[in-house]
């Protein structure tokens, strides 16, 4: 058995800007974006698994099956800057958790956990 | 700025049975069932990102907006296995191309792509 996660796909009606609102969000660096409909980044050059941003036409219309966790050092730090980038907070019944749930600029839900390591 | 991507939540039905799945179809270790809603799966104890299968009501409706990508060292053997795993082939319009698209037990759509390295 031998599977390499290389990346999430992730299925965008603009490649470009969503996945370069992601680079500017992660940190991360821009490894493909000589087509039209995608745009590729990862942590670094080499280091897996990435994310592959993708054109689509069918837009977003449920919550997805699927979502990013990502732990942050300083919790409402980053929280800060991820909506002073253009995120937004959003409400999916989650009540009062110790997690921020926030939207990316195509809905995309992800959550910023509490302060620490993984 | 300082995000780690902890891990990408999936939304189960059954979160034990299908995080089973996936740890067997990946050969990762299991970090959390001490809950019987949350499953949670690494490559290795302290490896992320990793995957956490939360038991959700709601049934699986459309295709998913985001999904997984797998490297194989060999095509034709991983998805033999898979198959064998109890994943079953799809047809979302993808025509003649070098990956694979499967789906695991719960409909989620993931790709298996050519032979290589990422």
């Amino acid at each position: 058995m031998s599977l390499e996660w290389e990346q999430v796909t992730v299925a965008a009606a603009d490649p470009a800007a969503l996945g370069t609102w992601w680079k500017d969000a992660l940190g991360w660096v821009v490894v493909d974006d000589s087509h039209p409909d995608v745009f590729e980044i990862r942590p670094s050059e080499d280091e897996v698994p990435g994310l592959l941003f993708l054109r689509v036409l069918d837009a977003k219309a449920a919550k997805n099956r699927l979502h990013f966790d990502f732990r942050p050092v300083d919790h409402d730090d980053e929280v800060a800057r991820l909506l002073e980038l253009g995120a937004t907070r959003i409400d999916i019944g989650q009540g009062d958790v110790s997690w921020a749930v926030l939207a990316d600029p195509e809905g995309n839900e992800f959550c910023v956990l509490s302060s620490g390591t993984p």
